[in-house]
């Protein structure tokens, strides 16, 4: 049996990390055996590349190489950590993963998206997400949360018209693949968040469970 | 005017640096600009890239992985070092370059060929070199000679059976792309191969100035 891949995507600052626990006990509490994890990493060489990728300066890495890094990272990370998981029955919870590198070097970063969907094809395969959750909220908003949460990282310093195109491709994702995405309005209290997440989940289930 | 990008393949032990050395040395007599360099790496974030690649278990890196990171580092390294030289009108003499991913992660790696073109081609784009010199001996002399010259790398590592695909794989470039191609016989002395080498290249200007 392989287990349920959900995967948490969203401008910076979105909240993805804390609904990602609060998701994780949820699933816990109804008998999920759940394992988070996160991209750019997941799995020790994928760390590594994660360590190139989020340090220096915004132009230390163009465009495509910064893409085929992630890439790389993933590769990685779904033969040692997703893969595994899934085969073993588990409830995956990713934060970020291929809509990111869509968003981020794709719509943002200006890579001609047929060459970026060929690099997706030939790393995910068939381990497509079967929900992904898109975290939305104003870019302004999203920043300034995470400059006070701190330890601003290389992608957060690339200025809000970069982000405003990260956004505007999540909700292009969203808009076009309505049967894997779901978009949580991120722009109120993390409680009320979570609350519009589980409900989102409950329904997907039961969906799930009806088809 | 665009310098000549001139790149060096072939299996381990082939010789390569030794006869770069030499053709650099012979192109700098007759008054050509020129610059040595060598994948994966030749810019600073290449050299990183190459770290993870040469270092470690066979087993350290996914073939697809290996491909991208490989590709990563041919985009840094071409932005960075590799057009700035030829935009400068200099001669390149670059040490591996795209043949050496088709024939390691591809013919040997078993990486789906038309994946593996089609993120050659985002990366490379119309920076094809002008030769392409192929160094061609049987994999148990090169192998040995790389064993006796010593700092035997992840790639050495990997046994005959892996070796015979590569040169396999080179072999069927040049006979695939003759125009861009020629193959050296390598397992000859030194002197003889530079020989070869050089004649090779004299009957290629030609032909490039009567054309």
């Amino acid at each position: 049996m392989s287990g349920i891949f959900i995967t948490f995507e969203g401008v910076e600052g979105a909240g993805k990390s804390t609904q990602i626990s609060t998701l994780a006990s949820w699933f816990a509490d109804v008998d999920h055996d759940v394992l988070t994890t996160r991209e750019p990493g997941g799995a020790p060489q994928a760390e590594q590349v994660r360590q190139l990728l989020v340090t220096g300066d915004t132009d230390n890495w163009t465009d495509i190489s910064e893409c085929l890094l992630m890439n790389a990272a993933r590769a990685e990370h779904l033969a040692r950590t997703i893969r595994p998981a899934l085969d073993a029955g588990k409830t995956v919870l990713c934060d970020r993963f291929m809509d990111s590198t869509r968003a981020y070097q794709g719509g943002a970063g200006g890579i001609d998206m047929s060459s970026l969907l060929q690099i997706e094809a030939a790393v995910v395969g068939s381990t497509i997400p079967d929900l992904t959750l898109i975290f939305d909220l104003p870019v302004a908003a999203g920043l300034e949360r995470a400059r006070v949460r701190g330890g601003e990282d290389r992608f957060e310093k690339k200025g809000v018209k970069y982000h405003e195109k990260v956004r505007a491709s999540f909700l292009s994702i969203a808009k076009n693949e309505p049967e894997r995405c779901r978009v949580i309005n991120a722009d109120q209290s993390p409680d009320n968040v979570s609350m519009e997440m589980v409900s989102c989940i409950e329904a997907w289930l039961a969906e799930r469970a009806g088809s």
